[in-house]
């Protein structure tokens, strides 16, 4: 991890727009305002150039696409590449139904995201890899690295594929990320928090690769920080500690040996 | 309560499709989460069979509906009816407005809901009982017995009428659930919540009778554990922990005497 | 404060209807029910005048606004105002957007609002007065007691500027609010859930200046409170503390010296 990268977005609190899931609104709110972002969130057409104006950075996740909001992805997308700030895509259940198949496909003839962000088999639906997957969820094992590599390919961005080890691919590397906790697979929306926090890590002037080795780094260890705490029993008092955790510096969450990591 | 149930859902982690407002998503899906379901929300008509195809149970909640949100309603409904897999409705305020009302009544005429959930003035709206209602709480007294046999008769499903004392209606037969804990009533979604609960319970190999009543006795004593813990102060507090418990075994949440509940 | 004031709230736990924004839906619900009022949220133009014939209050706050939804809003507004029950409008991030700007001034048109309350940078926008404001957040400095004056005046109604130091401008008065902790800032939605704590206390026999100075003195004094306990530590174990405290007497949060506030 590189602190300076963290030091850098509670210095700039990067504005992020958002256009996401109604299941996760309100966690990735609380989250990108504790880890030291300030989020937008807003899903009409009439508007999405004028926020991405004033944005820092967007993210676009489809958890709970409406075939009427996709227009306003794309709308938002193409103004936060126009104005060159970075596009954080989360191509939620994306193996699941077909219609997520047909919106992330339209997104991507559109939109050039900085980084996709999905777990394995929602990377695998874009590339048409072949890798288990279970209603939102993925199950099975797989080449992820191969994966990974693919799809940075195919669609000319930086891969995340979230896991009990995160691969990230970027700038033609593939490296590894092993922090993090189970209890972040029984909150909801663990994932969709963690596009936010890359998203204010891009705004940062830092080469992708270290943006999003840092905040998939610093965001494993918020998890195991929380996950330490004495009176957390469960997914339900997780949750609160993990927000604040987010809010920790990276020497709090580790007992200061940062440089290691 | 039969530990069984709660036990086969956790080793099967049921995906349960909810098409539900957008007050209680986040806190529904971490409430299931915890439980042992695996829950999916999406409300777009083009993928509400396909998401029936891949889900175990439905979820049918009116709380905040939209005059646009109904078609899919009706076909995520008539989808897990041809596939097999229980269907729960709670008609959330249907006495409050004669738009809820028609809401229900179209859904009832396409749709068979394996469980009607809800307070006693919403089933009481249903057969036309009369019970004094305010917003969406029930706050009169009544026959709920006579009105939960009525009500379970007319459309042919079980029924569970949420209240101090909680009726279950199914199989012919009247029981009686009386866990639970007066913090439920100050968090909001309490009884959405235990309609996902409950979802997840139908899907297990048991008599739907025993499923109502495991879902409700483990979901009332999980609220009791919570209200129990010390640094409880309030609904705020109340929340995270309840949330833990959902995730305890029925052992943990009473101390070992399961036998007898 | 006037401790009357919440208590006659807790008393009738009046039903306060919302048009509110996605992103804190289920906190502001949370946060009120704590409070002593009882939310009702919905969105159908169809059961807009029905909601408002059983509700003691309307909240309209356009932070995630779609289109769509305006004439909701002003279904539900000039229900209300024939009713003659209070309204607070939020025009969360006015100054962001000419779409957001444009909703404002047609809501504005049609529904006259008890209360309009916003941060300096909306409530700015609404006068064009000029202030630097950042996303939905205002930032900069100004003579905010003029900015509230003439908002006051233009639209004839009370209004309440929020910041370190709130202001309400009411009656022809102007007085200050001085309650409050930092912690409030960190967490999305802590202004939309004040609009729901100031409709209820609007719903009382007391003067509107009155009445929103009592719910700005207590809402700024549970936030002290809650950031007193001694297990917070960030913004995510805050908002379950601040909820909590929500629900207790003005005496409980300042020890005792409620008559001197």
């Amino acid at each position: 991890m590189n602190p300076d990268i963290i030091q850098q977005v509670r210095n700039n609190t990067p504005l992020v727009h958002h256009l996401t899931n109604q299941v996760v609104m309100n966690f990735s709110a609380n989250g990108l305002l504790a880890f030291g972002g300030s989020p937008v969130m807003a899903k009409e057409l009439k508007e999405a150039a004028d926020m991405a104006k004033i944005a820092d950075a967007l993210v676009l996740n489809i958890g709970t696409i409406l075939e009427n909001e996709v227009e306003a992805m794309i709308a938002a997308g193409k103004a936060a590449n126009e104005k060159g700030i970075p596009v954080v895509l989360d191509p939620v259940g994306v193996a699941a139904t077909s219609f997520r198949k047909e919106i992330i496909e339209r997104i991507l003839q559109e939109v050039h995201p900085t980084v996709i962000k999905g777990n394995a088999g929602e990377i695998a639906s874009l590339v048409n890899a072949d890798i288990q997957t279970r209603g939102v969820d993925s199950v099975g094992e797989g080449n992820i690295d191969d994966i990974a590599e693919k799809a940075g390919k195919q669609f000319d961005t930086a891969i995340v594929v979230t896991g009990k080890t995160d691969v990230i691919y970027a700038e033609q590397k593939l490296i590894y990320n092993q922090t993090g906790h189970p209890l972040l697979s029984s909150i909801t929306g663990a994932g969709c928090l963690l596009g936010s926090v890359a998203a204010a890590c891009l705004t940062t002037s830092y080469p992708v690769v270290e943006q999003l080795r840092s905040a998939l780094s610093f965001y494993g260890l918020a998890a195991e920080h929380a996950a330490r705490e004495p009176h957390v029993q469960g997914p339900g008092t997780f949750l609160p500690s993990f927000i604040d955790a987010l809010s920790f510096t990276p020497k709090q969450l580790n007992g200061g040996t940062v440089d290691g990591i």
